[in-house]
């Protein structure tokens, strides 16, 4: 008698299953989100085939990312950042550059083409910091100042890897058009500097704004519609979703509600975020891993995608001390579907071949995979010494 | 750079443009849902074409009744609803007979086959209370006895509603089949009864269940995922979704940590649900309006179809005193997406013309449309004069 029963099913299998795979690893002391991605993996269109990606579960995915930045952007006010910044740019800069050099400089050693090379360069550019805010979140370490690099950091690094991307495509093409060029550049530092230096001063000055909305829970919807908003718009200009919802989410950190507001993004943020890193498992073949020509060149990629990500940011980072730069260098490496998006464009202009797409998605995938448990070791062992040896010496014991 | 810039945009319109539509509504003291409905008139396919009803959007909208009803069952204890049993039985019944006998009587009285006849009065039967749950929880009565009888009564509704839809889809395709009909009323029976009696006792008992899970946010992640279970089980049935997610609701609302579940549920819905009530108005197209054909017998098919389920079913729940009666009657008008799906069905089994098909859709969507300011008149009403009057009499004066 009723439509809509496929999807309902799938939301309730996807659901399920990763609250039950979160449940197992945060039993084991890990991260829920590594439990989601596993669960991708095992029921993915190449293993299981439980569930199908179609364009439903991608769309709830997308929004349930949004959100995830919206609420890591809620608790980091412009003016926190701002101190930062320093920081977090030189971490964006030698994040680009040191990944995107190696990556090219491999694959014409390796004897690809120099369009090949450059898009597998673009792809390694790429970050996707969705898991890093979330093991930062669950870690209740998003006010602390690696989680605020490496977010301000991600949003500067998705503007530079945009700009590769369009030289390395329009290279491809046959020529780059400088005034397109131009137009996007001008595009995206508009966006960055109208969100986030005009938002946020509207936010301070007409905070009761929201006292004027008759609507039932107000701020909530004001919070919801800016949200998407700034993540359309983002979309629009060619950066990431995330990049606009994160920036939403600061513009609101600076209002008196934003605790409240949190609190009740919180609830949809677990709701649609599962979604987000079942799906990213579901983009994994398993065949990969056993596939000889992909596992001996997608190790030396991800090898390099790590490496090229992690030295140079750590070392960028490192003013904030070792174990902070340690996190901000780990936080750095997730590509995730950034970089398989960068691999799909590659694939469709014909320049990327099916196995070289293959090695990205492995990397990407692999790189976030990573992440959760590396972030968590650093985190265990960077609370006990930093502070505990000192004491120790003075003879002071620790509860 | 990034995917999904579709999708964003489109909720981002439909969202601001819904709460712009409620705010203009809630100034004006009418519930906002109305302004969500009329803005999908107005921005729907038929009219600007702003948005188009896709799959995705279809889906969320799906998703956000499913929650809405899901916060609706959390109010409303089964033990509770055992008190008003017999009347929203007896509402349910009478509201699913007479409609169906006039709304025959009527098209065979204007000539149509019987088939045809037989299909307009399955989709006068249909009862869709989304609307209705949304105006008594605008207004705090989601507690209050005419909200207890309308849901427990849409419950059986639907569940008779999909009975008459079996047989009259069986006798059009030349012959109602005994056994599958047995099957859909033994599986409808089983699942009611299952979910009421042995879910909500396993609720009063494992109550500490929650305590067990150590995934952050238990209760609601549990509640959300026996949402989606039962509204996707429901589907499997034949069931509507909404139908699964109020008796979902209903097994949590035994549960100690009943009232924080509903505070975590609401943001989600107050996400969400805005999608359902745009794309509700998005299926009217405003020719229709002014379609000589269309209007005559609209007209006719509107009034039978508000008379037939206000009477009986005001009549069958007098005991409640007369405004709460009335609010009853009012209640169970609106058919929403639940009689436009059945015509749908007509029109793909080739019983149904286009014509009536109109009809229907236009007869669906006014039906809720109509029900929420009927319902705050009476409400408004209601609330004066039913105590005020006796206490008048003797002397006492209200404050």
């Amino acid at each position: 008698m009723h439509d809509g029963a496929g999807i309902l099913l799938d939301l309730f299998l996807v659901f399920l299953l990763a609250r039950i795979g979160g449940e197992i690893l945060v039993r084991l002391k890990q991260p829920s989100v590594i439990g989601e991605l596993l669960v991708g993996i095992v029921i993915g269109p190449h293993a299981l085939g439980l569930v199908q990606e179609g364009e439903v579960l991608r769309s709830i995915a997308e929004v349930g990312v949004v959100f995830l930045l919206f609420e890591a952007g809620l608790e980091n006010r412009f003016s926190d950042l701002r101190k930062v910044g320093r920081t977090a740019g030189a971490v964006a800069v030698s994040g680009v550059i040191v990944p995107f050099v190696l990556g090219v400089l491999l694959l014409l050693a390796l004897g690809h083409a120099a369009n090949e090379s450059a898009f597998m360069g673009a792809a390694l550019v790429a970050t996707s910091v969705g898991v890093t805010a979330r093991v930062f979140g669950d870690l209740r370490m998003l006010r602390e100042a690696q989680a605020q690099v490496v977010l301000a950091a991600a949003v500067i690094d998705d503007v530079l890897g945009l700009l590769v991307l369009a030289v390395v495509t329009g290279l491809a093409a046959g020529g780059l058009e400088l005034g397109q060029f131009a137009l996007l550049l001008g595009e995206a530092a508009f966006f960055l500097v109208f969100v986030t230096l005009v938002g946020s001063r509207l936010m301070r000055r007409h905070g009761p704004l929201f006292d004027r909305i008759r609507v039932s829970d107000g701020p909530f919807v004001v919070a919801v519609t800016v949200c998407l908003g700034l993540s359309a718009l983002a979309t629009q200009i060619g950066l990431a979703a995330i990049v606009g919802a994160f920036l939403a989410g600061m513009v609101f950190a600076e209002t008196r509600e934003h605790f409240a507001m949190e609190r009740r993004i919180e609830p949809v943020t677990h709701f649609l975020t599962p979604f987000f890193f079942v799906l990213t498992g579901m983009a994994v073949d398993p065949r990969f891993l056993v596939d000889p020509a992909i596992v001996g060149l997608g190790t030396a990629v991800l090898a390099l995608a790590m490496l090229s990500k992690f030295a140079p940011c750590s070392l960028a980072a490192r003013k904030l001390g070792r174990s902070r730069a340690i996190m901000v260098g780990i936080g750095m490496i997730p590509r995730a579907e950034v970089g398989i998006i960068v691999a799909s464009i590659g694939l469709r202009e014909g320049v990327l071949g099916e196995d070289l797409y293959g090695v990205v998605v492995l990397m990407s995938v692999l790189t976030t995979l990573v992440t959760p448990p590396l972030l968590r070791v650093v985190a265990a062992r960077g609370r006990e010494p930093e502070v505990a040896p000192e004491l120790a010496g003075r003879g002071v014991t620790e509860p």
